[in-house]
């Protein structure tokens, strides 16, 4: 069996955590399995390194940004070799170009192309535990990328893919995918499997177990995938092909704080305004999340949609920028709105489940700004000091504490 | 011109200090010059990363240590090229496999076989200032190497050799070559320029300005090398080919104390004696230094020798287990003494030299316990207490102040 296993940061922020590591790596090596680790940076290494970048240069290049980061996943990846030879088991660490993780140009937030296979399949036939520098590739230049945030998540998932692994396990500090956040509903039970697409609605919508690029990779591949704690044994979360015969009716309740609300009031109504206005927010990458378009007073008409909170006053600007193309009456905006969203697989063939969550919504006296939809999913839009309370009430009224 | 410049790690310790080196970089590519620039870790890094793999591991794995050290410089040149790119100058930084400066496989201590030239060179054709990792390199597996004590240097050099530099810039924290060690001599004169065999002998016998590596291939390749200080403007110490008629007598006095002394004494007189002896402190990897065969008493022979001081353990170890193949009556040695030198490409065409000396250290009631020789050099061994001492009345003895 080939199993790959990704570490964060805090699993290896110590010489003590890193043999702790090594220790459950080397269990599986020794039931005969081949042992692919991939680890992030030592604990706030990254942190570090960017401040140092930002106490050379307010705006450092982003070329040099990843050539100074990719350092922190190398460092750790040199470590835990070591501990492993320690510990009388060969081991050999890897960097992206000694593998050759391929990646687009774009420095930063770079996307994985393609992985050579030759030299981990030649190490693993050596019987090696092989450790890869995660969060890092090369372009087509022999640059050094990085892959965003959670780049290492999508490194473990990649590899997966690329090596047909059995299994890719993700160490977190969490026991697994849970119904809602355990800090704000205590009773929330942890999720013994979830399908991709309802993993990746929570991935996207806050749910920071997993990034969801890396769901994605994952549901692309089908590379099964398995959320656990790297602090205990416990078996962790599933996360695979919806195979389950009854889907979950909601499998869980996700909030999002990262979110602020614009609205355009008295934006013509003539085809091609909601063209120009994204158009022109996606060209200095804005994110645009929920829209919402409606009719306003006298042939005029109103949209309003979210983006990501810090990017909020590039939003805005830009729009500002634009007013005179645009032609709208004003804007107004809101910083402290909060998204929260009910995810299940079942929801698709299952009416009920969005009029449930607004009667929740109501019983707590919770008022609905927005409201958006896919096949498994119901996203609100409410007041952020309201999320907590919306929260735990959806949790209630969808009894997921007995899950 | 073409120049390469290299900064160790003290010159780039600190954000301000790496500003500085960027601003003297500027200055030349400015006038119009190619700079290529070579940075060694940030202060202590290194240093810190060793301290770190011992943490983890009692005898770290070679090719880990050298996946963990590379990663120092590659921090290095990253924040450099960020800091040149805040003042506006076009920078790149490259590590070792981006430039492929390839090299042996003897980790941590690697020689440099071939440096690729197409990358660099694209890159000064685009008017950039390139920043180059010292120190580093990659093997044929593309793993990383390093080139051991002083990389940093032999990396500036060996890319000067491979780009045809006009010029190869050491920055130190000293003003150059010195007749002596100013911190025993206060008077020693800064030499304004020194032979390539000067150098090599002072480097080998102690002066830690330049590493004796990179003079070897700064010869080889009659590679024009300056070195001056870090901190200030002045001119510093030309390391060329011989072209002075008159050839200094005396360039300069080195001591080194790293040294010990082993005698063997009561060999048999045959044949093959020394070459068992050597062979097998050899094939342990202990360098011999100075050596020195005499006949003892009744048709045997003492041989006494020195080694680096570190290594007198495992030599006395070596020759402990193969005393039955040696055959000797007994071992005596002393790991604190020093050798003294006086090194001058007029030597050989001018006798007396080895002379004065002796009579120099004569009057300064020093005992000389073994003597060696070469064209250009006159070394003597003696107690380590004695060294200061001696390197001021040799100094005198040749009024080398006055150079």
């Amino acid at each position: 069996m080939l199993i790959v296993k990704k570490f964060g940061g805090s699993s290896v922020a110590n010489v003590e955590r890193i043999y702790n590591v090594a220790k459950r790596c080397i269990e599986d090596y020794k039931r005969g399995d081949n042992v692919v680790v991939v680890l992030s940076a030592m604990g706030k290494t990254t942190d570090g390194l960017i401040e140092l970048a930002n106490s050379v240069s307010k705006r450092p290049n982003r070329r040099e940004m990843d050539m100074l980061l990719t350092t922190g996943e190398q460092v750790s990846v040199a470590l835990m070799a070591m501990a492993m030879q320690e510990l009388n088991v060969p081991a050999i660490s890897l960097n992206a170009f000694q593998i050759g993780i391929h990646t687009t140009q774009v420095h930063t937030n770079s996307r994985i192309k393609e992985i050579d296979k030759a030299r981990i399949r030649h190490e693993l036939e050596n019987r090696k535990i092989v450790i890869v520098a995660g969060f890092q590739g090369i372009d087509k230049y022999d640059d050094l990328t990085t892959l965003g945030r959670g780049g290492s998540d999508t490194t473990a998932v990649a590899l997966a893919a690329a090596l047909h692994a059995d299994k890719c396990e993700i160490f977190t500090d969490v026991e697994g995918v849970y119904t809602a956040d355990p800090r704000i509903v205590p009773d929330a039970s942890k999720l013994k499997e979830i399908s991709y697409d309802e993993m990746l609605e929570m991935a996207t919508l806050g749910a920071k177990v997993l990034h969801n690029r890396s769901v994605e990779l994952a549901k692309k591949y089908s590379v099964p995938l398995v959320v656990r704690s790297s602090l205990n044994m416990e078996e962790g979360t599933e996360v695979k092909e919806e195979t389950r015969m009854e889907k979950m009716l909601v499998s869980g309740v996700a909030a999002d704080k990262n979110t602020a609300r614009i609205s355009l009031i008295g934006l013509k109504d003539v085809p091609g305004v909601a063209f120009k206005v994204f158009n022109c927010l996606a060209k200095k990458n804005v994110n645009i999340d929920m829209i919402l378009q409606s009719i306003g007073r006298e042939g005029s008409k109103d949209i309003t949609f979210t983006v990501p909170r810090d990017m909020l006053e590039d939003a805005l600007e830009v729009l500002e920028e634009n007013r005179d193309t645009l032609c709208f009456d004003r804007v107004s905006s809101k910083k402290s709105v909060a998204k929260v969203s009910v995810i299940g697989s079942g929801m698709a063939t299952n009416p009920g489940v969005a009029a449930k969550m607004f009667e929740a919504l109501f019983n707590a006296g919770i008022n609905i700004k927005m409201i958006s939809t896919s096949e498994i999913r119901v996203t609100v839009l409410i007041e952020e000091e309201e999320t907590e309370l919306a929260v735990r009430a959806i949790h209630e009224a969808f009894r997921l504490k007995d899950l």
